[in-house]
């Protein structure tokens, strides 16, 4: 007897139809003779909808109101999928965060989750219970309501899988898995069938926002085998384990991209110990957050410092970059929003030297400009013109043999 | 410094700018130097869209599940409220019925309240903080969310109203306050600046539905000045206590009536001890509400036995009456749906004689035929044909004067 943990997201669970689906589903797990917990989002749109009324009440609502709203949520949808599992002749049992009860810090909007209790799911569970779960939302120790923040509900599940010890964590979404990269972008991307957590998080961190990047910490804190799939097509979707795969083979897992990014750069700054903390301090102190960060040295008492931000902050760091400009006596600022990244992950490319010159081999030989590099154990970033992406990604796919992956059964 | 607490129902709060409006209400409460506790219903509209979602799940939901969703409505318009009173520069906190705790039995969709913890609650409002509380729910010894049944949250107001020890207990609705009759019937009735406890309970249970009867029962229980008053209109309202009124001295303090009435009769029954309880027995156990009973000897051997039902009850009613009737060997079953309940309700008739005669005299001038009468303490209830109902109040009202009752300032 195996025991799972199903999440569904907003969109799996955006109306009756189907909520009555996601309990088919459900209780084919219990049929099967396997325990499972399922973790459920808000019906989409729901937690919109909550914020704009929330919005029109104040213009900065306080956050632990706010988690009290939106939280509702999630208690409203674990209800109604109780429901639905008790017309099936399942028996089943709804929990809200402060129920379970799911222990946080207390960073209202933006908790954390601190401990989980399992005696009443564990007891339900041995009683022959389905346990639904709201997602996203937990408890202090002051018994306030907290909120783990957007996609909350998928950390939500890990923790649960890795409190119960459960087999494995399923998440369903929109998608059927994980993919080489954006198949909006390049048709022939194939859906991968294995990925590590690493590979997971420089894909999700890059912008291939399947999962939400602190469920996959999580999961691979705990070693929570995490599964993504589709809840409206029949498939195994990506299974994300420690494990690197035997049958795939290829030296890379994926490209990724970013199209939000903006690019800034000062100039002639004098190279005095402290200066990257002088130059990135003020940003942070702003609330920016700073991606890829490069450092030259021009000559033998100057440097160059480049780094991104997202491109809605790219305003506001200009200005910032500006008063310290002359602070620092530098010689200028710079800067391009009109730039992506564009980067290939693969924990393949730790055994396999060239990784790093085949792909600026492919981007020169289609005349893409290489304007900022970056590079980690398994990753290698690039940042071009925003109107290569499309031709980058799809020159990189074709040489990197993505489209030639044999998709397991 | 006294401490109230207002209680706002759906109406009430039905939009954002009904919710900033009572934001309103309740500052001006504090900037005089008051305390103050709100007690919030859902927006209305709210649960019954719950509802019929739950509805959709499954054709009989189960009651634990129902409790945890529609316990969301309120949840919501504390949250809201609290941001509206932030934007007006208040401190505020919100708190569902599990946070406070109001702790009740685990009667699922009726749970009554068994205690109410007041140390949160009591720090907050003396650090100077308005205090937010969602009616109609609460928690049992478990941790289950539970609620109180429609109208639940006067009955959170004013056990809160007790358990503090306020000075008075404000609900505010979409009347203006407790009227001698419906104004609908009777265009000449008039608000009472006063009615006690004991009036209030029999007008609520005979029809004029302005509080949930269980608030004023609980109310005079503990002592708790009561004020009905509008959301929409100035006004002091109608104040709900246990002293008599000084300065209206009528003789009845208003007209009820109900339309929703139906009228069985058996006849012929063997007068033997345990009558009552063999026609009784098997409506209650089909879960249906007698209201008023009568029963005459007819003769010697027989009685004649008569009780009214709920309209909606009158069919599955007199089905059973009928199979009761054979069991009996009674002589035969009669029914009439097409009847109405009217009645004198005061507490000046308890010392005034000729009351009732003057009733009964006014409906026999108008030719109103009397089908039943039943008596209480401080109430006489009339049956009459459906045909009469407006004709029978607007008499009582005028020959008991209840048009000259002076409105208090």
């Amino acid at each position: 007897m195996a025991l799972y943990v199903y999440k569904f997201g907003g969109t799996s669970v955006g109306s009756v139809e189907r909520i009555k689906s996601v309990a088919e589903k459900v209780k084919k797990v219990q049929d099967q003779g396997d325990q499972i917990i399922v973790v459920l989002s808000a019906m989409s749109g729901e937690t919109n909808r909550l914020i704009a009324l929330a919005k029109q009440m104040q213009t900065q609502p306080t956050d632990r109101e706010m988690d009290v709203l939106i939280s509702t949520g999630e208690q409203v949808t674990v209800a109604l999928l109780c429901m639905a599992l008790h017309e099936l002749g399942c028996k089943a049992t709804s929990y809200t965060g402060t129920q379970v009860k799911i222990l946080t810090d207390s960073a209202f909007t933006k908790a954390r989750i601190r401990e989980i209790e399992d005696i009443k799911i564990r007891a339900d569970l041995d009683g022959g219970k389905i346990v639904v779960v709201a997602g996203f939302q937990g408890v202090d120790e002051q018994g306030n309501i907290t909120t783990l923040g957007r996609g909350g509900s998928d950390t939500t599940a890990v923790a649960l899988a890795a409190a119960l010890k459960a087999d494995e964590c399923h998440i369903y979404t929109d998608v059927d898995g994980v993919y080489t990269t954006d198949p909006r972008v390049e048709p022939k991307a194939r859906r991968l069938n294995h990925i590590t957590f690493e590979e997971m998080l420089e894909m999700a961190s890059l912008g291939s926002k399947v999962l939400q990047i602190r469920s996959v910490e999580f999961a691979g804190k705990y070693n929570v085998a995490l599964r993504v799939l589709s809840s409206f097509k029949e498939g195994c979707g990506t299974l994300i384990t420690y494990e690197e795969s035997q049958m795939e083979s290829a030296l890379i897992s994926g490209i990724a991209f970013n199209r939000d990014e903006a690019k800034l750069t000062i100039t002639g700054v004098p190279d005095l110990p402290g200066v990257a903390y002088k130059i990135l301090g003020p940003i942070a102190d702003a609330n920016i957050e700073v991606d890829m960060i490069v450092q030259n040295i021009a000559d033998d008492a100057t440097t160059d410092f480049t780094f991104t931000v997202d491109r809605n902050n790219y305003q506001r760091a200009k200005a910032i970059l500006e008063e310290s400009c002359v602070e620092l006596g530098a010689r200028k600022v710079t800067g391009d929003n009109a730039i992506v990244k564009v980067s290939i992950v693969g924990v393949g490319m730790r055994s396999h030297a060239g990784i790093a010159s085949m792909m600026f081999k492919t981007l020169a030989s289609e005349g893409i400009n290489i304007r900022m590099i970056a590079t980690s154990e398994i990753k290698i970033s690039v940042v071009v013109d925003e109107k290569y992406l499309e031709l980058a990604v799809r020159a990189l796919h074709a040489a990197f043999e993505l489209d030639q992956i044999t998709a397991e059964a």
